[in-house]
């Protein structure tokens, strides 16, 4: 099957960007010593976190409970890290049965989720792992005499392990409050043998922070908008696309597509020359300047040759986690041939 | 089964306001004799569809053929319009299957969409009625002269019926444009049997342009923020919501609930005092200021008595119709009773 026997919007992927980023940054991570924690996210589909666990992982990475409840069923759920506050009787008690089948370590940044956990732990019977979050903007504790308070409190849990610290994101000048925190856990006799970073505009500088012993990134395997900008993936490095059909040219500047946010997700980009949603891979002076749902808006007034009606076109996503989770497969792609179509296994999956 | 038995994030319908806004504005077009052809695409589920032909809708709406098909297939199409300039071979054959099973209404802006239609119809062997689309800035003909023109085209190709026009949105300030294309049409002897406006923020201001004869709206029936900031829809009017938990509170005025754009979608609403990205019923003063993927963050600095971790709140988003497309079931309730599950059963059709 040929990528031109496809109908539009269909989300695709190609394999050889795919796996030239997954060398690029295993490598990377490999080379520095830091062991590299996929977030499956971005993809949510098994298909590309077994690919991501042979390329080295050191296990994955889960925002949810339901995300890794579906990456164990299929055998790619080893050593999960959860980097959330779980928060609630039915989620602590998929939590418990979830630490009876697999290594599971989990994030908390609260007196309140730490006794969650630590009940947890004693009824479930299994140990739960648990790294504290420092504050970077999002969730975590807001300092070291806060983070040691809550890993004594974790020691005092049975059940609970207290496996060290994460942040979100950790760009090289979050190094000196990382070094805060661990410094105050030594004075205080707690392990750390966890350091974990993240986000994938902060993976390639992750050696200017030494004390990571571990890396959560998304991302860096598809690319994306805000990368290609940024400069660390080429075009041919944004492997994952939305294809689409030019269904209309209402003016002569003007071309609507058949992916709109329903396709890409509502996702904005925005820099100095305005608003976009999405980068048009064959027309790269066309401004992809809106969407509704299904309805995608295009400026294509630079473009030197416009494209008509019934063109079709790939376009490189804002974000793509958001844009995945729209989709209930992913078309895997080698060129022009079509490889395989993967289901988002972990689509929808926000409990 | 009660509310509070529901884990969080959950999608939630609360079937009073529902069915008031129903009355509402079924009432309204009802009174001024304007057929309401509900858009299905912000709901994606049969079981509101169902109430929305109850309550005498002439036919349905959908945005791609996908939701068309699952319509019919729940018994919910027995006239559909979709005004969408449909492209490519795949679709065509499809379209053409529906049309012998059913009325069906598409849109057209181009003479490349007519003539696919004009095959559609002939080697499908069943007619297919076409609206042409009037340019209100996103898709549709520039002028009344292309208006005929397009018509004159419909006309010659056996298969196809012309039907009238469309137009997106309709606020009254359009009515002189629509007045131009059917004066054009009158002269040149083209029927305009339907003449069909949309869109909910221009629904209740429908009587100001009498040529209408038909209506297209989706969110009248669940309201979102966009609608409460206009004054349209109540809080209780604003039915449909994303029941979320507080996770983490990591300063005194900020909250994290576990829904973000996975749960709302990606959409902003920006007005003069700033952007948001839903409405927490509540704590009205709180601000749903950005979302990550899986963290909704709250600014509660304005709050009384801000929500402590634990707390379950009830998010308005910002627009219903993508925010429906990121979940796999409506929940919905009667006050903190549960009443049904239902599947988004055309959930992620976007072809």
């Amino acid at each position: 099957m040929q990528l031109d026997d496809l109908d539009t919007p269909s989300l695709i992927l190609d394999l050889d960007g795919l796996d030239g980023n997954l060398d690029r940054y295993h490598g990377y991570f490999r080379q520095h010593g830091i062991g590299l924690r996929p977030h499956i996210k971005t993809h949510k589909c098994l298909a590309v976190a077994h690919r991501q666990l042979q390329c080295g992982s050191i296990g994955i990475t889960c925002q949810k409970l339901g995300e890794a409840e579906v990456m164990l069923a299929g055998g790619a759920g080893g050593d999960v890290l959860i980097p959330y506050n779980i928060v609630g009787a039915a989620k602590l008690s998929r939590l418990a049965a979830l630490a009876r089948q697999t290594r599971v370590t989990v994030a908390a940044d609260s007196e309140f989720t730490v006794r969650g956990l630590g009940q947890a732990a004693r009824t479930g019977g299994a140990p739960i792992g648990v790294v504290i979050e420092v504050d970077c903007g999002r969730t975590g504790v807001g300092s070291a005499a806060a983070a040691v308070a809550l890993g004594q409190l974790i020691q005092s849990q049975p059940g609970l392990e207290l496996r060290g610290i994460m942040a979100m994101p950790t760009p090289p000048d979050i190094r000196p409050r990382l070094q805060e925190v661990l410094a105050a856990f030594d004075r205080a006799g707690l392990p750390h043998p966890i350091v974990s970073g993240g986000s994938t505009p902060a993976a390639l500088t992750a050696h200017e922070i030494p004390e990571l012993t571990e890396f959560r990134a998304g991302e860096y395997c598809v690319g994306g908008l805000a990368h290609l900008r940024r400069g660390t993936h080429t075009v041919a490095q944004c492997a994952l696309r939305v294809l689409m059909t030019v269904v209309s040219r209402p003016t002569p500047g003007r071309a609507i597509v058949d992916g709109g946010s329903k396709a890409l997700s509502a996702s904005l980009y925005s820099d100095a020359s305005g608003t976009c949603m999405g980068h048009v891979v064959e027309y790269p002076e066309a401004r992809f300047v809106g969407a509704s749902e299904e309805h995608g808006h295009l400026d294509v007034s630079a473009c030197p040759e416009p494209p008509p009606i019934g063109t079709r076109v790939q376009v490189i996503p804002v974000h793509p986690c958001p844009c995945v989770n729209e989709h209930d497969e992913i078309v895997a792609i080698k060129g022009s041939r079509i490889e395989a179509i993967w289901p988002v296994h972990a689509r929808g999956c926000s409990r």
